[in-house]
């Protein structure tokens, strides 16, 4: 792995067992030498699960794959690899995942239907398939409820540093825990997911209400970051539910029994979105942009997005400039309303605009010391109503373009 | 200037006048120290104008100018600044385009709505608009019948060169020339027009006719290329008629004898692109991508953009490897329709993929060695109609970074 990114937290939490989940991890030699790169998750009968997926027009067999699985709501195992997305691969594609669900289901007594399959690497390469079937039966006897580090090591790429996520809350005055994992630096804009994550809880929901709490969470966590405005093809985010803590069997998302599961999930799938972007390839800085005053919601997400994925105001960040005219560049860009002559900016709780024009007896000096800083607030109005997003980023670095010219994932 | 890019053109044209066009720049210490930042064309009366501008929601208070002052459809003088945007600057920035047009208008004995200001430069900064207004009569006293390569080098930012292209054609047997200059390098991803763009001719055309030929070249040429998606606040582009050249005045744009003359526009408009493309930021490949089998011709377009604003895709070609795994990944997200089972990939002319999977003896050598050259060409068929479109882009190198991590535009 290469140097850990400046950005990554000091301190990571240790996942404990999560009641009814198993899992390990190994080294198969699909791409990487002596470096693991498949990944096993094991679930007790009875779990349930919900997925949301990339909506790229190019998406891997896995995915589709997933996608279909999905309509049953029931996991018994989820099979991760890294080196090869088994993307763009045409029949050949799906028939390794269809190779890989079926020796699978063997092995674990289940359905084909209650197998999930991931794939993270390069896209348009052959899958050599032969090498997870020769290394499935092995690892499936190595599965433990401890192995949560092995595993978010296994499924990194161009990750500098495993990421992983952990709550504790109640249903129904009943403990339940949450563990989480996910993988992802660069190609980075989730259309609706990131790279791969998978979050488990020992709580008992239903799939329909599972799918419900994944999607709003999802929205507020990996829809909402961007490292380099580019979408895999692989996108996959699963949460599965054992069933294990005791719990009554919850059936309906809006049930008020749930809210502290919700927010336990707001909190997971958001600190694992952060680590991502902290994770960005090459990023030097953590970067959150607040748009408010927009048309719409939606329209307060374009115009954040536009400002998070534009390369000036990325690389001006990167040089530690306060060139915020770059940030209203990017709002004029994003195709969205916006009122120039009531902009506001805000860098690091500063005023820099107001009223479409800089700010009276402007003094670039607190700003310039905000631009030193390893996080990086930026705040706009655009004048026109009451949307609001937040969504985070990281800037644009020569770490990028060394990471990304040099190394084929 | 920094370093002249690698792939400017080894030769450019001279420009010889054009009938019924004066011209000057000078260095007006607006911005850069003894640098020439301060240009004036002067036209003889009876010239008509075309124009077309940026779409950005935060467009400079000279984008708001000139469409006002468009309706009118004659010109007599174009004031052009580098070093500062005049974007983002509330009432005053309104207020220095008036006074600049007025006291132009006065200097050249014309009606204001005759007078056409563009800037470029910094955005959000005031205009020291008394610099301009200290040296506009005697810039009008330099002007000059021959003055193209001076004004072409006034115009410029962080261009490595200037951008002039020259074209002769005929109408009714008249001949009649074409001089066009322009600059970016940075912030390109045209919304509708370039940076700056000047185009003259002495051929007599009305000016609603100009207007209809100037967006459909526009969209052909300035509209057809990014250098990294970012949109200017300031695009603008201008095409001028003076009537000089003796033919009876054109009306229409249907017109044949408008043929030759369309060629041409078309001719100099994208040479004009290219060398904005060729001057791109930190640029050491020059890109062209065609997209065909899409849905409309709108859609090959945002097909043809996702891959040619990638940063994976551009960062890929700057490191020379063939990773087309990330070209599939840029059709994936471009939102349109395409049927990934279909999708045929070649690069500089050799298949890489058909059907939507690796071609058959893939044999990546001659795709090697195409990457090693400097102008790359990548074409993709996404298998679902018949809509065709090309555009040109740059390769994303540690040259940009530098730039716009150091460098305050």
């Amino acid at each position: 792995m290469p140097k850990i990114s400046p950005l990554a937290p000091s301190r990571q939490p240790h996942l404990a067992p999560v009641a009814g989940v198993r899992l390990a991890a190994t080294a198969s030699g699909l791409r990487y030498k002596g470096r693991k790169d498949l990944a096993l998750f094991v679930l007790e009968p009875g779990s349930t699960v919900a997925g949301v997926f990339t909506r790229s027009k190019t998406a891997g067999a896995p995915v589709d794959w997933c996608k279909a699985a999905l309509s049953r709501g029931s996991a018994r195992a989820i099979v991760v690899n890294s080196g090869n997305a088994n993307a763009f691969n045409g029949a050949t594609g799906m028939s390794a995942v269809r190779r890989t669900v079926s020796l699978a289901a063997e092995i674990i007594g289940c359905d084909e239907d209650e197998v999930f399959i991931a794939s993270t690497g390069v896209i348009g390469e052959p899958l050599p398939v032969e090498k997870i079937e020769a290394a499935l039966a092995n690892l499936h006897g190595q599965v433990s409820a401890d192995a949560w580090q092995s595993v978010a090591e296994a499924i990194l790429t161009t990750d500098t540093f495993p990421k992983v996520a952990s709550a504790a809350t109640e249903i129904d005055s009943v403990p339940v825990t949450l563990n989480a994992i996910a993988k992802g630096s660069g190609m980075i804009a989730p259309d609706m997911a990131t790279m791969l994550a998978f979050i488990f809880t020992d709580a008992a929901i239903e799939g329909p209400a599972l799918q419900k709490m994944l999607e709003a969470a999802n929205d507020r966590s990996f829809n909402a970051i961007t490292v380099d405005s580019d979408t895999s093809t692989s996108d996959t985010a699963l949460l599965c539910a054992t069933g294990q803590a005791g719990n009554a069997p919850v059936s309906a998302s809006g049930d008020r029994r749930l809210a502290g599961f919700k927010r336990a999930l707001d909190t997971v799938m958001i600190d694992l979105a952060h680590q991502i972007v902290r994770d960005g390839e090459g990023a030097s800085k953590f970067i959150s942009v607040t748009v408010s005053g927009a048309a719409s919601k939606r329209a307060a997400r374009r115009i954040a997005m536009a400002i998070a994925n534009s390369p000036l105001v990325k690389t001006a960040i990167a040089g530690e400039d306060a060139n915020w005219g770059r940030i209203v560049m990017a709002v004029g860009k994003a195709g969205e309303k916006a009122d120039r002559d009531r902009i506001a900016i805000t860098i690091g709780d500063h005023p820099v605009a107001q009223m479409g024009a800089r700010v009276e007896g402007y003094d670039e000096g607190p700003i310039a010391s905000h631009m030193k800083g390893q996080e990086i607030d930026i705040a706009v109005d655009v004048g026109v109503g009451r949307g609001k997003a937040q969504v985070w980023t990281c800037d644009l670095t020569h770490g990028y373009i060394s990471i990304n010219a040099d190394y084929r994932s």
